[in-house]
C-alpha cells in the first residue's frame, strides 16, 4: 500500500518533536554554560534563561495537548551541532578572557535556531487552524528575542571589551 | 611549556574559519534545494542566494588576507547538524504539497545562523581594532537578513498556502 502523502500538519507536528528535543537539550546545557561564565551579569542572563526555557518546555506540552497527543521529542540534528559548537568553545577557551565571548556567541546561536523555528511554528499553525497554539508560540518567541537583545546588549556593554582587554 | 592563553583574536579567526566552512557547505546545499523546489519562486530564490553566497565566500576570503592568512575552514557541526535537517525534510516530504514550506523553513533557519555569526564577527573585528573588515561582513549580513526577509514574505504569500491546500 503506497504510503499517505504528507501534509503541513504532519510538518507542525514534526517540527514540534524536533523544538521540544532541542528545548530540552537546552536545559541541560545552559546550566553548564552558567557554570562555566566568568561575568556574573552573563551567568545570571544563563540561569535567567533556563528558568524561562523550563516554562517554554511547558508550552511546548500545551501545543502537544492541543493536538491531543502525548509531548514526544524527535531527534534534532541542527540544535545538537549548534550545542557542540558551545562545548567546543568552552573546552577550547577554558581559563581564556575571551571564553564568555564565546560562550555568548554561542548562546545568540542558539536563539536565532528558536526564533526561527518558532516563527516558522507561529506561521504554520495558523495555517492549519491551530490558532489555540498562536499565543503559546508567541509568548516564547518574545522571551527568545528579548534574551537575544539582552545578550547583545551585555556583548556590547562588557564582554567583548572583557575579552580584548585581557 | 604552558600553551599561551587564547585571545578575542583567536576567537574571530576561529569564528572567521567556522562561517568559511559553513558557507562552502551551504554553496553545495542550495542547488540541492532549488532543484528539489516545487515552486518556482522558491527555487528562484535559492539560485539567487546560490549567486549571493558566492561573492560571500569571497568576502571572507578578503577577510582572510587582511590578516595576512591564507583561507581556511574549521568544521562546524551546527551547519552541518542545520543541514542534516534540511536534507531530512527533502527525504521525508519528497512528493508532498508541504515540501516547499519544509525546505523554506530549512533555509531560513541557515540564514538565522548565518544572521547570529556575522552579527557576532561585526562587533569581534571592531573590538580587535580589523575596521576594513567591517563593511565586508556588514555587506553579507545585510544579504542574509534580505534573504530571510524575502523567504518570509515568500512563505506567506504562496507556499504555506500551497502546503496545507494539498
Amino acid at each position: 500500500m503506497p504510503k499517505e502523502p504528507k501534509t503541513l500538519d504532519n510538518l507542525f507536528h514534526d517540527s514540534l518533536r524536533d523544538i521540544y528535543f532541542a528545548e530540552k537539550k537546552i536545559l541541560t546545557a545552559l546550566p553548564k554554560m552558567a557554570n562555566a561564565a566568568q561575568n556574573e551579569d552573563l551567568a545570571a542572563a544563563f540561569e535567567k534563561h533556563h528558568r524561562e526555557t523550563e516554562g517554554q518546555v511547558q508550552r511546548l506540552e500545551r501545543v502537544f495537548a492541543l493536538m491531543e497527543e502525548s509531548p514526544r521529542g524527535k531527534n534534532c540534528p541542527a540544535i545538537l551541532g549548534i550545542l557542540e559548537e558551545g562545548k567546543e568553545v568552552m573546552e577550547d577557551y577554558k581559563d581564556s578572557a575571551a571564553l564568555d565571548a564565546g560562550l555568548l556567541s554561542a548562546a545568540q546561536t542558539v536563539e536565532h535556531y528558536e526564533i526561527s523555528r518558532y516563527g516558522t511554528l507561529i506561521a504554520w499553525a495558523n495555517e492549519i487552524g491551530l490558532q489555540e497554539a498562536v499565543p503559546l508560540l508567541e509568548a516564547t518567541l518574545s522571551e527568545e528575542k528579548a534574551t537575544d537583545e539582552a545578550l547583545t546588549q551585555l556583548a556590547e556593554k562588557a564582554i567583548n571589551q572583557e575579552a580584548e582587554a585581557a
